[in-house]
């Protein structure tokens, strides 16, 4: 069955990946959406072009510049936090202001433009790190905004949009992917984006708590 | 009186540089955000700079590059439609598809990375093209998805988003921008970006209603 086009924001990291394959599996016809946005961990753009590879899928990669700061991810000097125990509590340093709200934007002006109805997105609100643009009221605020503002919403054609992550576990969402052979081993978590991950990051111990739940080696 | 740092959406139109002054009037300090979109009036990125500088305001330019096509405003070989009489009934091809939604999400990035509490932008719902990003449900829309998706939002801090033109007649916005001494003389609203005014295009037509209500001479 074909459920038509579907715009998949990729980022290269493990959660998105596991979206990318669940797009497929529904039946969608995935355009992968990758962005340069001065990240530090400017790896995972290599590695997003490398799942939508192994994916055969196609994609385009979006060049912003964000002539502001305010993040310890757009600053390869500035420290990164490491979650607290029991999870993160506040908003950490590692927030990017409105980076899912530009992400989305993109992916919004994508789908119209290719007649795409659906968008996917990696983005979790159990182990996560607590960003704003993470969380289930956000998604549903989002798509109602887009259901006034593109021409398909005005038109009663809404794009949906699919976080099928939201609320599972690293762990669930690692035993998901694995059942539709993602390829973990081409992912790439970490904030530091040095030659190996540094495995104190936020990210990358989110990441081994998930693979450390499901007895399994990380295959990275 | 001063109300603290206000984003504004800046695109060298006479709109723009009216909503510009109308957020210094109301005790604003203007950050001025400047799109470069691929758009092919290209010319109206020097006269928002030109309007901003003229100001005394801040401004930054942010370069984006939508690799996909599905706008006569991004493509200098497609016709640009003329307006019927009566006004525009349908989406006119020069819509871009999620424009304002993709301006407004780096407008949102940047106030919060400066703590602005405050976004104007200069859209217009009356004499306009008919774009779906230009009308008040919109904005309502997209108020309510910005209080759940930022940090300022969710810590109860509401970015405002300032439409001041929304209801008002071409007329009314030369009549409100000639009080405050808006340099309409550095505006450029035309589509093509010729070296002179087509005369011929929506933008060109909307103008010169305004203009000819008011039974004066355009100063551009």
């Amino acid at each position: 069955m074909t459920m038509g086009k579907a715009v998949v924001l990729l980022s290269g990291g493990l959660d998105s990946a596991t979206v990318l394959y669940e797009a497929k599996r529904q039946g969608f016809a995935p355009y992968c959406l990758i962005f340069e946005y001065g990240q530090r961990h400017r790896k995972e753009i290599r590695c997003a072009q490398r799942i939508a590879a192994h994916a055969k899928c196609r994609h385009q990669l979006i060049k912003i510049a964000l002539p502001w700061k305010g993040s310890s991810l757009l600053d390869a000097r500035a420290a990164l936090p490491r979650p607290k125990s029991g999870g993160p509590t506040k908003i950490p340093s590692t927030y990017v202001p409105a980076r899912n709200i530009i992400f989305l934007s993109f992916a919004a002006s994508y789908a119209e433009a290719i007649g795409a109805r659906a968008i996917f997105i990696g983005a979790n609100a159990i182990d996560y790190s607590g960003y704003p643009d993470c969380r289930p009221e956000f998604f549903m605020a989002y798509r109602a905004m887009l259901a006034k503002g593109i021409k398909a919403g005005i038109e009663g054609k809404a794009i949906k949009i699919y976080a099928p992550l939201i609320r599972k576990t690293k762990a669930q969402i690692i035993r998901m992917g694995l059942k539709m052979k993602v390829p973990y081993h081409l992912t790439w978590s970490c904030y530091r984006g040095g030659r190996t991950p540094c495995g104190t990051c936020d990210s990358c111990l989110l990441r081994r708590k998930g693979f450390q739940a499901l007895r399994m080696e990380d295959p990275s």
